[in-house]
C-alpha cells in the first residue's frame, strides 16, 4: 500500500474505533435488557422444570419391608396429570383385618362415604383391596362422584374376584371436577397384572399431588414366634389441617390381630399424630387413613407386652408420616413443633397450641427468620385457653423468651434470631395453670405457599 | 508521518479494534450483571420508598365534619417511626359521655386494661381526652407497660387539668418492647398547644402501621333543634380478625346521649360491622373502638324515631370503617363479602361464612383470580356447621356456580374466572336448612401479606 493508502486506512480504522466505542456504549442498553429478560426467563423456566423438593424432605425414601399378603402397583392413567403414575392398587391376602379413619368435613367426598359404610359390613374372610387415584378428588361431585366410586371399587372387585364391599377407594385432588372414572377402570387389568411386594414406593409415588416427596415409614416388633412389621405411607401438602382425621394414609402390618383392636389402636394414636399436624388449617375433604393387617407374620396372636410394644411401634410410624407431612408443607424451609405445656385443661392445650401453628403472622415471621415472640403472645391470647399474662412463658428450644407477664431481662434479640436460623425450631409455651399438655408441629408460611395456592388449577 | 509510521498505527490500530471487540464481549457479563444488580437494588428501594397505597384503598379521605366539643393534635414523638406523626390526642369537652368495647384477648395491652376499668367508673362531668401512639402495642410489658400507661394518661390530665381516671390511651405497633413513655409525655405540652377542631384526618394519619391510607367516615342525622353529627377514625391493617371486638376505632358524635345508652348502641352492633371482618384470623391485643359524645349539638335529647336513626347512621360509620380497614388488608388485591344464607343457626351461619373467610386456600385462589369452588366446598365441610351436600348452594355474584351436590351443568370456568378479575367480589353460599344468615368482609392472601409480615420489624 502506499503511504495514502495507509493514511486512508488508519483514518477509517480510527473511524471505526470511534464507531465501536459508541456502540459499546448505546448497545449496552438493549443488550443488559434482552440479557436480564432472558436470565429471568431462564430462571421462572428452571424453576418451574426443578419442582424443587422440600428443603425439609429426608434424604431418600426409607427401606420399607415387604409386608406378606400385601402386593402394590401403580400405572398411568391420565387422571390429570400426564407423564407420571397416578393410580395405585394395594391387593390384601384372605383374612386381612382393615380399620380406618376419615375426615369428619360435612363436604367428606364419595370415596370416603364408600370406605366408612365398608368398614362398618361384617369383615368375613375374603382378600381385599385399595385403590388410589391422584389428579381428582371426586369430592362435591353428587350422585356422579358415587357412580365413579362404584365403577373403580366394581371393576377392582371383578379382576380379583373379591367382593365391592372389600374394595377401598380415595381419590385426592381437585375438587368439584367429576371423575373421569373410565380412565382408571380401563387400566385395572394392568394394575392386577403389575401387583407386587416390593412396589410400596412406586404406590407412594402415585398419590402424590404438590407433594415434593413420596413419604413411608416402618418398624418391626419381636412378637411371639416371630417378628411383626409395620409399614405405612402418607400423601400430603396443603390442605392440612387434620383436625378430626387424617390425609391419606396407609398402613400395612403382617400382625394377626382383629379388626375390631386394630380399629381401637388407631382411633387412640391418631390425636397425638395425625390430628396434631397443620400446615394451613384447612381441613380436607378427602383425609383418609386405612390400616390392613394380613396377619401372615410367623408370630402368634399379639397380647400383654408385645400388644403394647406393637402399639408404640405403630405410633412411632404413624407420628413419623405426620411429620413427613408437615416437612413437606406447601413452600415450607421451617419445622416448628408447638409446645404447649402447664394449660388448665387438654383442650385449652391444644387451643393454644393450635392457635399458635396456624396464626399467619407467626407463622409468616418464621417464614422471615423473626423471633417475633410478641405474635405467639397474640396468639395465645385469642386462643380462648385459659392465660394470665404474669404466668405464662415463652421459649424458642431452651432460650427463654418472656416471663412473668413481660420480657425476659436476659433475652436479646440476637439469642432470637440466631435460633431462628435452624430449620427445625420448638417454641414452647407453659401457661402455669395445670397439667395439662400438647404437642403440635406445623411449618412456615412463606410466599412459595401463596404462589402454589394461586396457581394450582392453571 | 511515513508510510512505515502509517502502516504501524494502521497495524497498532487492527489491534485495539480486534481489543475493543473483545472487550466487547467480555465486558459485557460483568456490564450485565452489574447493571442487572444496579436495577434490582433501585426496584426495591423504589418499591420501600413508594409505600404503595392499596389498590381498594377510597379516592380520599372524606371530608369529616368538625364536632363541637372535640379538638385533635398530632406530632412526631419518634416512639419507633422517624419523621412522621406518631402520637395523636383528642380533648373532649366536659360533659362528653364515653362507651368502648375492647379485644376480649387473655393477653390484651395494658392501656386496654386501663381504659376498661375507667370506663367502670362514674363518668362525673370532667372533660375527658384520648391519646394514641403508633410503633409500640404496649402489650405484654408486665408492670413496666402499666407504669408507662399511668405517665402517659397522667402528663395529659395534668396538662389539660382534668382526672386521670377520663385520660384514654390506646397503643399499636410491636407486641412485647418496652414502650419509651418518656418520649411521649415530652411531647404533651406541644400536642396541647396545637389542638384544633379540624385536625382528625391528622391524628388518624399518627395512628397509622402498616396501614397504607388513613381512615375516616361521617354521618349526620336530623335531630329535634338541630343536625346531629358523627365522626369516625379507625385503623388496622394486619392482625385483623375482631372477633370478639374491633381494632383501633374512636367515634365522635355531638349528641346528646347517656353513656349506658351510648354504650348499648355500640355493643349492639359491633357484631354485624367490626366483628365481620377478617384479614388474617389473627386478633390483636389491642383492638379498641372508643365513643365520645360531647352533647352539643343544638339538637335536643335523642329519642324515638331520631334515635333509631341515630342508631341507623352509627352502624353506617361503624360499617364503612370496618370495611376500609379490609380494603387496607395488609397485601389486599381483592374485597370479599362472604355472605352465608339458609343456616341452621346464627352460630352456624357464622362458622361457615369465617371458615371460608379466614381459609388460606380460598384466599390465595382469590388472588391468583382462580374461580376455584372447590375450596369453599371444603372450608364449609371444616367449619362445624350443619351442612348437606346435596343441598347447599353455592353463587360468585349472581353467578350459580354449584347445587344440589354437584357443578350447576350451565356453570363454565371462563364465567367464573371473567368474575374472579373484580377487585370486589361476593361468595354467597346458602346452606339451605333454615333462615340465618351472616355476611363477613375480607380479602386475598397473596405474597405480598407474607413479605408485609417476614420483614415487619426488620
Amino acid at each position: 500500500m502506499t503511504k495514502t493508502d495507509w493514511k486512508a486506512e488508519a483514518k477509517a480504522l480510527k473511524k471505526k474505533v470511534r464507531k465501536l466505542k459508541d456502540n459499546l456504549t448505546a448497545a449496552a442498553g438493549p443488550v443488559v435488557e434482552a440479557v436480564g429478560e432472558a436470565v429471568s426467563d431462564a430462571v421462572a423456566a428452571a424453576k418451574k422444570a426443578l419442582k424443587p423438593v422440600s428443603p425439609l424432605a429426608p434424604a431418600s425414601f426409607p427401606a420399607l419391608p415387604a409386608i406378606r399378603g400385601v402386593e402394590f402397583a401403580a400405572v398411568e392413567a391420565g387422571v390429570r396429570y400426564q407423564n407420571r403414575k397416578d393410580v395405585m392398587l394395594v391387593r390384601l391376602a384372605p383374612g386381612t383385618a382393615m380399620a380406618g379413619v376419615f375426615t369428619r368435613s360435612t363436604t367428606r367426598s364419595a370415596c370416603v362415604r364408600d370406605c366408612q359404610s365398608k368398614l362398618a359390613l361384617k369383615a368375613g374372610t375374603a382378600g381385599a383391596a385399595i385403590i388410589v387415584n391422584s389428579g381428582n378428588s371426586n369430592a362435591f361431585t353428587g350422585k356422579i362422584g358415587d357412580q365413579a366410586v362404584a365403577a373403580v371399587t366394581g371393576a377392582v372387585a371383578e379382576a380379583l374376584a373379591i367382593p365391592a364391599g372389600r374394595v377401598f377407594s380415595s381419590s385426592t385432588g381437585v375438587i368439584g371436577e367429576p371423575l373421569p372414572f373410565d380412565k382408571i377402570t380401563a387400566k385395572v387389568p394392568d394394575l392386577v397384572a403389575a401387583l407386587r411386594e416390593d412396589a410400596i414406593e412406586m404406590a407412594a409415588h402415585a398419590m402424590m399431588t404438590t407433594d415434593t416427596f413420596p413419604k413411608g415409614a416402618a418398624a418391626t416388633v419381636q412378637g411371639d414366634g416371630g417378628v411383626i412389621h409395620i409399614a405405612g405411607i402418607a400423601k400430603g401438602s396443603g390442605m392440612i389441617a387434620p383436625d378430626m382425621a387424617t390425609m391419606l394414609v396407609y398402613l400395612f402390618t403382617d400382625a394377626k390381630i382383629a379388626p375390631a383392636t386394630l380399629q381401637k389402636l388407631l382411633s387412640r394414636n391418631v390425636d397425638a399424630t395425625f390430628n396434631s399436624i397443620t400446615v394451613d388449617s384447612d381441613t380436607s375433604t378427602s383425609d383418609t387413613l386405612l390400616m390392613a393387617a394380613t396377619g401372615q407374620s410367623d408370630a402368634g396372636e399379639m397380647k400383654g407386652p408385645v400388644l403394647k410394644a406393637f402399639e408404640a411401634a405403630l405410633k412411632g410410624v404413624m407420628h413419623d408420616l405426620a411429620l413427613q407431612v408437615v416437612r413437606d408443607g406447601e413452600g415450607a424451609t421451617k419445622l416448628v413443633e408447638v409446645r404447649v405445656t402447664g394449660a388448665a385443661s387438654d383442650a385449652d392445650a391444644a387451643k393454644a397450641a393450635f392457635a399458635i401453628a396456624n396464626s399467619p403472622l407467626v407463622k409468616t415471621a418464621i417464614a422471615g427468620q423473626d423471633p417475633n415472640w410478641g405474635r405467639i403472645v397474640a396468639a395465645i391470647g385469642k386462643s380462648g385457653a385459659a392465660a394470665e399474662r404474669d404466668l405464662l412463658s415463652i421459649r424458642f428450644g431452651d432460650i427463654l423468651v418472656a416471663e412473668k407477664g413481660w420480657r425476659n431481662p436476659e433475652y436479646t434479640e440476637q439469642d432470637g434470631a440466631d435460633y431462628m436460623l435452624r430449620p427445625e425450631l420448638l417454641i414452647h409455651v407453659d401457661l402455669g395453670l395445670g397439667r395439662a399438655k400438647r404437642s403440635v408441629w406445623t411449618c412456615d408460611l412463606t410466599s412459595r405457599y401463596v404462589e402454589i395456592n394461586a396457581d394450582y388449577r392453571s
